[in-house]
């Protein structure tokens, strides 16, 4: 950030009186401009114990398979999102179940939030944002192509609690290896 | 928004090519600017079955009684959120448990996480923020006088999953009334 979102000004980067943390702050019209970390929230779309996966057509990790997800938006819910995310990325309709799996990713600034899902049918196929989709086996997953670490964690943890029989809540935080 | 924070151009609200929904855009340097839903986090802090609370000394709600949290900051963990906001408005040092709520409220572009915490000692006092801090026992919570329907929603959730003897993960929408 260089310029005032509110007036144009060129901002300056300091510690706000009564603040602890350095802001970008306009010393022509007063603004603070706050910075914060962004929601990504997927799914774990299950058609009978297989679960659907995308492979991305964008960068970053073009290629490689993820669960679909993406950034949360203004005026919608969590589930919302989670609904929006695997219908624009991989065609796909699904009941939401709970919420399964929350990372925080501070060195992106980024929290991922994945729920549980049905698929409603397989009347699936690729978004703009994907080259394919497709329903592996736990045998099958392709674990040295996944793109991001939160969707290895979550996949992880979902075959792990199949196992034993319950599906719980899982908080982990990824940082840098 | 009214101007470009890379470039201070004006910028205008449409949706880019290839989006679905309208952004602000820059037409001089060619940036989107983004505006995602920011991460409110906080404890249920508990000593021997009561429950810590925070009168609020600002706006809004000022004169409520909250549970502690706050906006996640960029380069934190949830968890370190939780602990940060417990410290900075109750002075209360903790342990934390796991999430116990997520509760969207998409009207002012929110998600709440709340986590279940032990507090290690009474040495607590209010920050800058708060009025007063004080334990209550369910009896006593001041449940006219809540600040936030979030925070109302957890304290509820956790008498009664304490009731039923499991304490489990509560996720939610907040809409208006």
């Amino acid at each position: 950030m260089k310029f005032c979102s509110n007036c144009g000004a060129p901002v300056a980067r300091r510690v706000p009186p009564g603040d602890s943390l350095p802001r970008f702050v306009c010393d022509h019209c007063g603004d603070i401009h706050y910075q914060n970390p962004k929601l990504v929230i997927g799914a774990v779309p299950e058609w009978h114990g297989q679960l659907l996966l995308c492979r991305r057509a964008i960068e970053p990790r073009y290629g490689y398979w993820t669960l679909p997800a993406g950034f949360m938006e203004n005026d919608e819910t969590a589930g919302q999102a989670a609904l929006r995310e695997t219908l624009e990325e991989a065609g796909a309709r699904v009941e939401l179940a709970a919420p399964f799996s929350m990372l925080s990713v501070p060195h992106v600034n980024q929290v991922h939030v994945f729920y549980r899902a049905r698929l409603l049918d397989l009347e699936f196929r690729p978004g703009a944002e994907s080259l394919e989709v497709a329903l592996f086996e736990e045998a099958g997953i392709p674990w040295k192509e996944i793109a991001f670490r939160t969707v290895g964690l979550t996949l992880r943890h979902w075959f792990a609690d199949r196992r034993s029989g319950v599906f719980g809540f899982h908080a982990e935080d990824v940082v840098p290896r």
